[in-house]
């Protein structure tokens, strides 16, 4: 009999930012049962993907394995760890586990979208246990920017490995639990065979700020303001929000939720309870109807979004709120890589408006939600593993968090690249094999592989448009009828004033003409002859060639 | 007879990043001759311009107006300044001014443009004066990160303007001139009426470190470096190309040049002797006979240019330069907002590949060649104008400079926007009138309005793809043949596995078929019918409306 291993493999999130999916098995090579944890997605605004929201993860190794696997965990209710599921679960159709808000955020996410599917999902106590044979599963609470995010310590027959998810210390959250390290050490006192860590902010020096703190500046900042106030920050962000309102509650102003994602996980915290005790907020018909001094607009938008609250607030175009000179916008949150151009297009909207603007570059108005150097030292001797295996970054996080843990005594630290299946027991780590991986596109309402055509025709009609040509020929080989040219998104004149259309119709009729009689009757040949052509001629005035469609009719 | 005015107005740089270009004018409202600065350009890259490489100031107002052109001066060589006269000027026919390294490297731009016309241009010297009635133009030497950058004292019958251009203050550059305080001190106590001026740092405290500062660290940084060096930095900065080919010479390494952009100005440098006394430097093909810890590789792709040199090194794809495990990249540069995620890419890429990254975030490589906040009070101090108008920066950073100058005393302060007139004598500085403005697209070789419909159509295709169909109808308004149809940029198959293109077909043929017969024969009719099913049809299974070209040919 072949020997039992417990193996682990990215699937997503290693190497890039978002779309978090990582897999362990239990079992020998040919019989491996899968414990499946998380299932995220990452934003494509800047990748290049016209027409592309969403990517996820490929799972074609998860649909092949699928009967083999004991169930899907996830460690937060972040859309970067949860949010391929609403697309890809009905495919999947494995047990769900979480604790219960991640899965009440999780249900009115999908409640959110037209037709969507029921997906349920067993709910696990914070701080609770999941057994799913071979594996068994203990939720450890960590803070997080989001309410109970959990690092997984799962438990073997093999060993166990402890996976971080999203975290960071800090000793004074609003209502998010605090990391437990109490757990974390006594499981490091256990032994602890692998640790698989997030490696966001393995390059920044020291420890982040406590949520306490930017508490303290948003309520000073909330008090001085002269007139009307307007806070965006991530629309999960519960602590954040906690901060906000006691805030406002201090200034006297009422807080104004504005953003459909806002509303919507202010409602999941109010009934799961991570706003107890928090004053009502009012929805943005009362904005209006308020003194400048007495309110302050909660928006969603941080990001730049340009159909968001905020940034439809600094174009001037929302219904219901508006903010003018005088009135101040504080960022309580940071740029997403890739999103800098779009932040700074709505914060030099509000300037242009005479908003004062307030960011985290002036203020400690903003702390990130995941470990610097000194917290990731700190987990090391917390759990003292014998492997580790940098996770959830792109390439330079990992290599800084690598360096780290084997200055910090880690005997063995591995990196490894999304589809990597690693041995992590018996014997030393080490990449034994590649799963299949890979992305997928959200293109429309439907989800396409990465491979497919669709999107880079898209990104070819996008630099040199269409040109189509329909041609209807006589048994004969001649013109039954004018040829009909249509162009789109090519200019409509060259350098000289000349229409293009106009260029392509000659090229189309000249090309026709100089054609052999016996080819004209062959419309493959006859649309091949003017397919070239019209390209040319259009590349000839525009230095760019676009897609053509040609059409060739025979009656 | 109407009365004599100075009036200012920006068509370009005020508000965004990039296409500076401003006017001068003195005389009647009827009657004005007009002085231009600078025709620079701005990058597409972000701006969600698929196709367009380069937008450009619209200069409808200028061509208006060319008669009354006295000259067009350029402040110094970065294309955000001049770039956009290779395609403008040739409208524009308008004598042009530069002094000796920029008009050089104007020259090398030019003949690196298959077919480019020739383009005049007047040669000033370096501090040099030129009288271009009503104007008496003085140019007084800043440091900034490219040789010769100018200052220029505007000299008219109703005031002296102060048009800063790009500088800083660094008292020791390696060859740039430094700033020429005591001409500037000597222009404040003559007078001066406005000075518009760089914002682009207006939101940071303090000073700028010196060029000096940066190439001792450099010179540590390729000391230390144990094999292969390769440093990227902006083209046109030969300050710091001199402290690269220091820290080489130092370090007995040879300068390998990687990339054309670099060529090209090496090339200028050492023909206006901004490069004397430095050794000679290697082209790419010498780099694989030496060995690692004798090559620095000098590149172009700070700014994570797909097909530049340092882009192409970190996917392995350049044909003569390759680094590897142990190997030393040093960003000599910092990211231009909306490039951050393509310089991360790189970055990540070279990660990958074992190689060590340096940036600016962790050593002195990079200094800004724009004036912080002390820098720009002390401009302030020397020239004590009356009127103080930002330029040069988006609205965040022009709103500072404005509170900045207030602070400091300046008693008129005047934030506009592009295509503003400011009177700036006699009276009260004031906007007086609004002048035509906006942006052109280089879209391939031709030059369009950022009206123009193609890029917006572009815009669409990549988001929804094309479908186009024909048909062919006989006399009686039946179908003379199958009807022709071909998609691009539209998923092959609908969730359920059906063929997007079947749909599609079905969808036409059953249109045509339940149009009413006297409908049938009217090919719009039947065009219209057709494009408005296709649509929806496609809508139906994709959730995105795609362009539709319908042709209908009679016969």
């Amino acid at each position: 009999m072949a020997q039992s291993e417990l193996v682990f493999a990215p699937l997503g999130g290693v190497g890039e930012i978002g779309m978090n999916l990582s897999i362990y098995g239990v079992g020998d090579a040919r019989a491996r049962k899968w414990l499946v944890v998380d299932c995220g997605v990452s934003f494509a605004a800047e990748e290049h993907l016209p027409g592309v929201d969403l990517i996820m993860p490929d799972i074609r190794f998860l649909l092949a394995q699928r009967k083999n696997i004991v169930g899907l965990v996830l460690t937060h209710g972040h859309e970067d760890h949860m949010g391929a599921l609403l697309d890809l679960w009905p495919r999947l159709n494995v047990p769900l586990y979480a604790t219960p808000f991640t899965a009440a955020l999780f249900e009115a996410r999908r409640l959110s979208e037209p037709g969507a599917r029921k997906i349920p999902i067993t709910v696990v106590p914070r701080g609770g246990r999941v057994t799913l044979d071979p594996f068994i599963i203990d939720f450890i609470s960590v803070a997080h920017s989001i309410p109970e995010s959990h690092a997984l310590a799962i438990r073997t027959p093999l060993g166990t490995v402890l996976h971080t998810g999203d975290w960071k210390i800090d000793p004074t959250p609003l209502v998010g639990a605090v990391t437990d390290v109490a757990r974390l050490s006594a499981l490091g006192e256990e032994g602890v065979l692998a640790l698989i860590g997030d490696s966001t902010n393995a390059i920044r020096d020291g420890r982040s700020p406590s949520e306490a703190d930017v508490a303290k500046t948003l309520a000073e900042l909330v008090r001085t303001a002269p007139a009307r106030v307007a806070v965006t920050t991530f629309a999960s962000h519960v602590d954040r929000i906690r901060a906000v309102a006691a805030a406002a509650r201090a200034a006297d102003r009422e807080v104004i939720v504005v953003g459909r994602a806002m509303e919507r996980v202010i409602a999941v915290a109010r009934e799961t309870g991570y706003l107890d005790g928090v004053q009502d907020f009012r929805g943005p018909e009362t904005y209006g109807y308020l003194p400048p001094d007495k309110v302050l607009a909660l928006c969603t938008g941080s990001q730049g979004e340009p159909r968001a609250a905020l940034a439809r607030i600094a174009e001037d175009e929302h219904p219901e709120v508006t903010l003018s000179r005088g009135d101040r916008v504080i960022f309580s949150s940071r740029a997403i890589p890739g999103n800098e151009k779009a932040v700074d297009r709505v914060i030099n909207g509000l300037i242009a408006q005479g908003v004062e603007v307030i960011t985290d570059r002036d203020h400690l108005v903003h702390v990130s939600g995941h470990p610097r150097r000194a917290e990731l030292v700190e987990m090391i001797g917390w759990l003292k593993p014998r492997i580790l295996i940098p996770a959830h970054g792109e390439a330079l996080h990992l290599a800084e968090h690598a360096k780290l843990a084997r200055r910090a005594g880690v005997p063995e630290v591995l990196v490894c690249r999304n589809g990597d299946l690693v041995r992590l027991a018996p014997g030393p780590a080490e990449i034994v094999e590649e799963v299949p991986s890979g992305r997928l596109y959200k293109d429309g309402t439907l989800v396409v592989e990465s491979e497919a055509r669709a999107v880079t025709a898209r990104r070819r009609l996008g630099f040199a448009g269409i040109v189509s040509v329909a041609l209807v020929l006589s048994e004969k080989g001649e013109l039954a009828a004018d040829p009909e040219i249509d162009l789109t998104g090519i200019p409509e004149t060259d350098a000289d004033g000349t229409a293009i259309a106009e260029i392509v119709r000659e090229t189309v009729e000249d090309t026709f003409e100089s054609l052999p009689k016996p080819r004209r009757r062959d419309p493959e040949s006859v649309a091949e002859a003017v397919r070239r052509a019209a390209r040319a001629a259009i590349a000839e005035c525009w230095g760019k060639k676009p897609i053509c469609h040609v059409h060739v009719l025979m009656v």
